[in-house]
């Protein structure tokens, strides 16, 4: 069997990224939420930026199982954000430019599948080829929504 | 396609939890990754069971993301828990004992893959038939080996 297919079923299953319906009890349930899942990707996101970068040794399976952390917590954004959850870092404006915020969103999880899909293939310059994009995809979405 | 077919390929691809090699560079950021990862992780294990007790309807695509990120992150486990990194609420046991850790760690995983596979069937009778026994999982090490 061929890792690929994995990736391949997994992206059919996830395909957009989840509603921001409400979840979380108290804003700063969510806050806290968002806070904790983004420093766990960007753990992750990292582990896979030093194997792109040479910092570490290129590691196949730890490249998966990174990119996998990545793809599902990118695709768990929009319910962090729900009605009412202001606050922490997030800029007003994604409460006021909801379909930009979430075209931004579904944009960084197909990104992150198609790092996942280049990690399985368990060659370092497919991976490196699509980790920019992502990273790329990351920054854009900071710039525009997050507070320095 | 049937979506529980990803879910076995997923498995198949994640065979057991990744190593506890040396991932951070502090210990500090350790007990953060291990305390954000858990607070995530209770969110989304949370999510299922307000959908197995009642709390929130049962709603079938959401128990497949929300398992899904209960298994990659139960997959991180030991990672987390890397040489050096004693501190949180980790009890020194984790570091005695890495063979029951470890032990524990790939049953919580293998509980979590079951639990993503029962969300896969649509069916609430088999997601609270693999509720109890991955609620069991987190509890038991959490028991043995997380301070009060």
């Amino acid at each position: 069997m061929k890792p690929i297919l994995s990736l391949v079923l997994a992206a059919a299953v996830i395909t957009l990224s989840a509603p921001a319906s409400a979840q979380f009890a108290k804003p700063e349930d969510a806050i806290k939420y968002r806070q904790n899942s983004m420093f766990v990707k960007s753990v992750h996101f990292g582990r896979i930026g030093a194997m792109v970068t040479g910092r570490i040794p290129f590691d196949a399976k730890a490249a998966v199982e990174n990119a996998d952390v990545v793809v599902v917590l990118a695709g768990q954004v929009m319910p962090g954000y729900g009605v009412g959850t202001e606050g922490g870092k997030a800029k007003p404006e994604i409460w006021k430019e909801q379909a930009k915020f979430k075209e931004m969103a579904d944009v960084g999880l197909a990104d992150a599948v198609k790092l996942a899909a280049a990690a399985r293939t368990g060659n370092l310059d497919n991976l490196k080829a699509a980790f920019g994009p992502t990273a790329e995809s990351c920054k854009g979405c900071h710039d525009a929504f997050r507070s320095r």
